[in-house]
């Protein structure tokens, strides 16, 4: 009676109408809190971009996530494999390409939603922490968006991955985003340290919030950093971070 | 570093802080809209009910899906099995119970999104269309909130199940749902015609439009029956839904 998905994209990357909506490119890796992209911030981000008149296209490494992750026990399952691109593509309805075919000059915006699968399948921070390496395909993406002066937007635990590239322990500018507040002397403790290791900053901010690093076009969101949040704080804080990136 | 996932509600149903907000059942079944719960409209229920200050819980059947679908091809993968349960845990961030444990007295209102899921796992409207049949324990829900005189909404697909369950044919009231516009003659096509066959009507309705039907306190929206909708318009007309179950 109804005919299976199709891989259609039902939110072309092109200016289309000539309206002038900006072009974004959101990086996925899974689909799930635990082993792949927070659904609600990846979510709340696409329909922030909708509603500011953004266009956007998902992206994911075409490669097995780090682990499978059973989200109603919270144990991570043996022996099973699962694609980050294929998984992904259930948040993007189908409408998603692999992580190797984003060519920054197609888009004004990079977005990467959180999850510790950004920390598992996109870095080695859940492992490493501040000992962590970023991925060479994702350190590629952020730094050829800041390379191009174009905005990189980054949620949840994220912006490690900002933090680090762009660190001037890396040869980068450092940065300064939020991972939201921590236990420790003024909001900050280990991931914040984590990040000041590397020569970025980070700056507590509510989950209603987001940060801009004005000078270096980095703007990021707490989110569920923020473990006991709602959707709405969550979706308020991603919403302020597009409309900062997007100039509205 | 980051401790793994932990099964904890951060939405407790019960009004704890006295506020008097709604609580909500939200019933999923899978992680995907070809397979499972469309991802936006779950998403885009649970932001605009904590947007609306009421509390939810979400449940899912303790059964294996239909199938599961490759959502990058579109294609059906053989021999594989997902259970519904621990898939929509995904959506639920793992604050999620079996469907069997869903009280009607311990809630407000109850709300099915949609997805190929509902059609698939929940009823037998994908492959049956309108000689389907809705499963015993969704039946029970539907029939049990309606018989308490509280809210049921339908989102997408998911008022097939409502017309059905409730419909003159079926010895209930019947009810008015939308599942948007559809081709044919005054927006109605295949989906309105088996909605009407069971003695309950369709209502035409644009995709950031709800449809309330008072009387029977049955409340819809078409989110992505609309298959060319923006995340940003599936919102909008989920909200519109939302707002009216919770008299706001």
């Amino acid at each position: 009676m109804i005919s299976a998905a199709t891989n259609r994209s039902d939110t072309p990357t092109s200016d289309a109408d000539g309206t002038g909506g900006k072009r974004v490119a959101v990086v996925l890796c899974g689909c799930g809190r635990a082993d792949g992209s927070e659904i609600h911030e990846s979510v709340s981000v696409l329909i922030a971009l909708a509603q500011h008149g953004a266009t956007y296209r998902c992206f994911a490494p075409d490669r097995n996530q780090a682990e499978v992750v059973n989200h109603l026990t919270g144990e991570v399952v043996p022996n099973e494999r699962r694609n980050c691109l294929v998984e992904a593509a259930r948040i993007a309805r189908g409408a998603i390409s692999p992580l190797s075919e984003l060519r920054e000059s197609e888009f004004d915006a990079v977005i990467f939603p959180g999850g510790f699968g950004a920390a598992k399948n996109l870095c080695t921070f859940a492992k490493q922490g501040a000992q962590m390496s970023v991925s060479d395909d994702v350190a590629a993406v952020i730094r050829g968006f800041h390379n191009a002066g174009k905005a990189v937007g980054l949620v949840c635990i994220a912006p490690v991955m900002g933090a680090k590239v762009l660190g001037t322990n890396n040869g980068g500018p450092g940065c300064e985003v939020t991972i939201g507040i921590e236990q420790g002397p003024g909001g900050k403790g280990g991931v914040s340290a984590a990040i000041e290791s590397w020569g970025s900053v980070s700056v507590p901010k509510r989950v209603e919030e987001a940060h801009v690093d004005t000078k270096r076009k980095v703007y990021s969101a707490p989110a569920y950093m923020d473990d006991g949040a709602t959707p709405a704080q969550v979706f308020a804080g991603i919403s302020a971070m597009v409309k900062a990136m997007l100039g509205k």
